[in-house]
């Protein structure tokens, strides 16, 4: 045919030929191994898959009379064969006939599972069939040099033995198994013999297998009965020999909430993460049908103010076997904090992130995820208030970080987001506002809320807004710049300002004369005097009449600046802001006793003496004391005790 | 065939059937859409892989005499016809005649490149020739409904037009194209038009085919020709319409060493990160044959000391074709802070970590890169010691981190690895303990290398060691505490002390008599009182008879615990430590003057006065003096100015 269409061409036929693109058998192996596994220990969970699918299937005939059989309790039994080189997997589902391997070994495109979904299509709904065989079996060849099956089908039909060494060609046998399923033997390549050992195969079976749905006979184990009641005293309790059952066919989120109690949640949490010895704070059962099909339960662990090191703790789950732990592109990233199972067999596998983010049925997985979680947390703080606000700060920074990501998040999350205070009273925004506007209201109409960000450091500054009866919330997450930037633009007539941003009577700007005991002329005097002794390029003096006990010097930040510092430093802010220099003012109190005898003090020693003094005790309160500073001002003031 | 072989079984005929496995075609395209190219994006640049593959063979054969015609300065060309919902790739290489496309299109699996390499085997080497092509062709069905392919070989045979909408029927008919080389044309399908825009295609090209070795030219664009030279004053600069080629087809690390200056390969840092703006410190340029092949530039860029957000910045190349910038598991995980590229063809594909780790050519490439890095280091060290030193403090988080992951880098890191002091000078590990040997070796024999990991927190404990003529280094780094557990495990004699870990006179512990003022009674009467102040659930009270002029009250540390916790939030260190509380020894000077005044204090209250205040500036020193009780300390001090 070939040398035919050159001519054909050169005889200017026009329609040169039209055929069927053809695929050279040859290939299709390496085609397998190179790019549809390139994991090999994933080729236990293929076969598993497989054999639970024959299992599941044979119910499902049976449930509606299409099997003439009783299905009984079926296992899937994993066995090595160490000195054989063997691995074995058995199950006693629904089997093949040889016709059948014919059809769904032989041809390898061929998808068994869609077929009998046709077939059954009413009927079959619900009930949990896996995967596609036929793919997944050839995964074997990955591992073994020699693959067998022998095969009893329900069906009145006699049994099957195929054997293939990886090249296409392949045998077909009769064979004298007469108990029903199929047995699959691996006859292990010398390049993989790491699958002959116990523990190998134990790790996959519980990373890959531990929730599957027909129990998984791995081994045996040694079992102590109980001693009967009547049992004479000193009396041996008796050792039984049981199957070593490797999985927990009916994990808690294939059942229905009410079938749960909060202790089989956190007995389901135990399972999911036995070397996690913290309890959940609490779980959020998701279970939705329709448009796409997502089962799973997540869980709020206690979290740290750290946004980094939490994630990947989210099992993703296909009908009950394991994909992955890596949920991103499917989860809110906001979420990806917590931990748990998702199950769907609506999530596209082996894609990339940015084409899972554009698949229809992952963004309205996403979205219904991020809505139920948000409906928990508002049950939650509508029920049971007080144990709510117990837990804020070990979630808040979920909860936060999804109102600065997620719009509609931060809509339901502003109904039953905290806000606590230094004395540990939580507020909602609205009752925030409500509580502190008729004393944290500026000349301008705004309500000012005032916080720190770090009680100790901020100690002396608390303290003085207290004083004059403001409340002060603690507000400590890294990302706190960025959500109270979010809420004074969206929210009306609010401004957030921290305690150190001004001294306290400048916090919240009213309409109120200030004395100063001081004359203008003192003032000036004053204010050249201190600036020749504080250094300009960091502190800017700033005169203030303020009570006459009120501390002489303070030092205070701005909090426009400092607030797009730390955003910048988490990621936004003013572009360029990140790397200002710090820049503080020094609120000098002109009714002060001190800073009366510093304008008093005779000699230039005694004017400096006494600044430099004031000012390290500036310094200190707002943490800028450090290092030679320090080491002086504590040499000094040995000195001074008496 | 079916129904024979369950006849067979039955009349118990033992070989049933022997045949080849067969691939229904169908089938393939679904497979090849679902599990191959799970990333839509990437049908360009394997269809520009292809495109500049041909370009290259034709190379060849022309450079070896094979093809009778001129290579020329052939270049790709991408279009878009919106409106015809068009995308064209265009290239002048070989070709095909209707039998080539006969055999390499229609077949999907054969694989071209292949054929070819083993027909030219021994004059192939080395000219770059790219992929398989026949599987990356088949990815344009991911976004077309309809291929077409326009072929004219650069053999005297016509041309040829393959048409095929994505079922495995095609149609194959004589074309008048003239010039060499092939234009395959994509039908867009609906679901794709984003790939009909101009700024999707550009941000491809530049993604996937930035250093590709043919030109790629994507549009015009206007350039100003220069004014010549006698130009009348006032005239217009001449604008003429050139190719847009998005490519440098000679990326520096295609090029020997020897023809770069430092010039260009910090202009290359910039061609790969034109949004960074600082400029790399040095590089390290890779070229390894065997046993694999290896080019690329690695550069350091200044790191800061956070250990996890600079990742993610190397580049993997296959052939100058972009791969991934995920190298994990290729470059050991301390170098992937560097940043560059790597092009390697010997590295595996679409595998996952635990395969790649596996890999033989990988572990290989791995310690290459590993040996490459530590040489570059080590001659720098030689070459330009200053250099080097005012350099070590952006670069140390890799070395030390390198030191700790592979201990074959450890081994050559030792001979350059530096180790700062306070002061500002550099000595490697060997010059640190010959420097302080004689003046830092203890009662045991072991020589004790104090340092520091904060300037400013531990600046007094600092000048107290370097008073005693002490060197103190400056340590800190985030692993400083794993890496001097190492060191001390490693080297003989050898012992880290951080300088708050006790008072001076005891971190290096010699045998002298020390004298105290106050007599055993006296000691004890003391000991007495001020256990019954300091709070005994977080400090010990421990008595020392040292200079008179040393501090009243400091407080340490020990090396051990503190070590320990760190370690252990650093991951490692003994388990438990981390949440163990913090524990403080109060040294207490019994020949201090304020101490003889605490003992002989008549009233309570001034014992308790002096010792509070004494241990207020002992905790400001050590950084422990926070919140209520410094707000407190400020308030009393403000009293005590005068």
């Amino acid at each position: 045919m070939v040398s035919y269409l050159n001519k054909a061409v050169k005889n200017n036929i026009k329609i040169m030929a039209t055929g069927n693109i053809n695929v050279s058998v040859e290939n299709i192996f390496p085609l397998i191994k190179k790019f549809l596994y390139s994991d090999h220990e994933i080729f236990l969970r293929e076969l598993i898959s497989n054999a639970t699918d024959a299992t599941l299937k044979l119910k499902h005939l049976t449930s509606i009379g299409e099997a003439a059989v009783e299905y009984g309790n079926p296992i899937i039994e994993v066995s090595i064969d160490k000195e054989g080189k063997k691995l074995h997997i058995k199950d006693q589902g629904l089997g093949m006939t040889a016709d059948e391997v014919q059809k769904y070994i032989n041809e390898v495109a061929f998808s068994g599972a869609e077929e009998f979904l046709n077939q059954y299509k009413d009927s079959a709904k619900d009930t949990g069939i896996i995967g596609h065989f036929g793919l997944g079996f050839y995964s074997a060849f990955m591992v073994a040099e020699k693959v067998e099956i022998i095969t009893k089908s329900f069906k009145d039909e006699p049994a099957a033995h195929w054997i293939c060494d990886g090249s296409p060609k392949y045998t077909l046998e009769a064979a004298d198994k007469t108990d029903r399923g199929t047995e699959i033997i691996l006859h292990i390549a010398e390049d993989s013999t790491e699958f002959l050992e116990d523990h190998k195969i134990s790790e996959l079976l519980v990373k890959y297998n531990k929730f599957m749905p027909i129990p998984i006979k791995f081994g045996t184990k040694e079992e102590t009965l109980p001693l009967p009641e009547d049992a004479e005293e000193g009396a041996e309790p008796e050792k039984i020999t049981v199957d070593n059952i490797i999985n927990n066919p009916t994990p808690a989120w294939t059942k229905q909430p009410t079938e749960l109690e909060t202790e089989d949640y956190k007995g389901f949490y135990r399972e999911l993460y036995p070397m996690q010895f913290e309890e959940p704070l609490f779980h959020i059962h998701l279970n939705v049908d329709y448009p796409f099909n997502l089962t799973g339960i997540l869980y709020f662990p206690k979290l740290t103010n750290d946004l980094n090191i939490q994630k990947d703790k989210i099992q993703l789950y296909q009908n009950q076997v394991f994909v992955t732990d890596n949920v991103e592109g499917i989860v809110p990233e906001f979420l990806t904090m917590l931990r748990g199972v998702i199950d769907s067999p609506d999530i596209p596998l082996n894609v990339s992130r940015s084409y899972l983010q554009a698949d229809g049925n992952v963004k309205k997985i996403s979205s219904y995820i991020t809505r139920k979680v948000a409906d928990k947390l508002k049950s939650l703080f509508n029920e049971n208030r007080e144990d709510f606000e117990s837990k804020w700060n070990d979630i808040k920074i979920v909860i936060e970080y999804g109102m600065l990501s997620e719009d509609k998040f931060y809509e339901k999350a502003d109904k039953f987001a905290l806000y606590p205070t230094i004395d540990g009273k939580f507020y909602t925004f609205d009752e925030l506002v409500e509580k502190v506007k008729p004393t944290q209201t500026d000349k301008d109409d705004n309500t000012v809320i005032l916080y720190a960000s770090n009680k100790e450091a901020q100690h002396s500054y608390i303290v003085d807004a207290q004083a004059k009866g403001y409340e002060v919330l603690l507000l400590d997450s890294p990302i706190v710049a960025h959500l109270i930037q979010k809420l004074e633009g969206d929210k009306e007539k609010v401004k957030f300002t921290r305690v150190d941003a001004d001294h306290v009577d400048n916090l919240i700007q009213k309409d109120e004369e200030k004395i100063s005991k001081l004359s203008e002329e003192e003032q000036e005097t004053l204010k050249t005097t201190l600036t020749e002794i504080i250094p300009a390029d960091k502190y800017t003096v700033q005169l203030e009449s303020r009570d006459s006990d009120a501390a002489p010097i303070i030092i205070t930040e701005p909090e426009f600046m400092r607030r797009m510092k730390e955003m910048q430093q988490t990621g936004g802010g003013m572009f360029g802001m990140g790397n200002m220099p710090e820049m503080y003012n020094v609120v000098v109190n002109t009714n002060a006793e001190l800073i009366g005898d510093i304008l008093k003090a005779e000699s230039k020693e005694d004017k400096e003496r006494l600044t430099n003094q004031a000012l390290d005790l500036a310094k200190l309160s707002k943490g800028l004391l450090k290092g030679e500073e320090l080491t002086n001002f504590v040499k000094r003031s040995y000195g001074m005790i008496k």
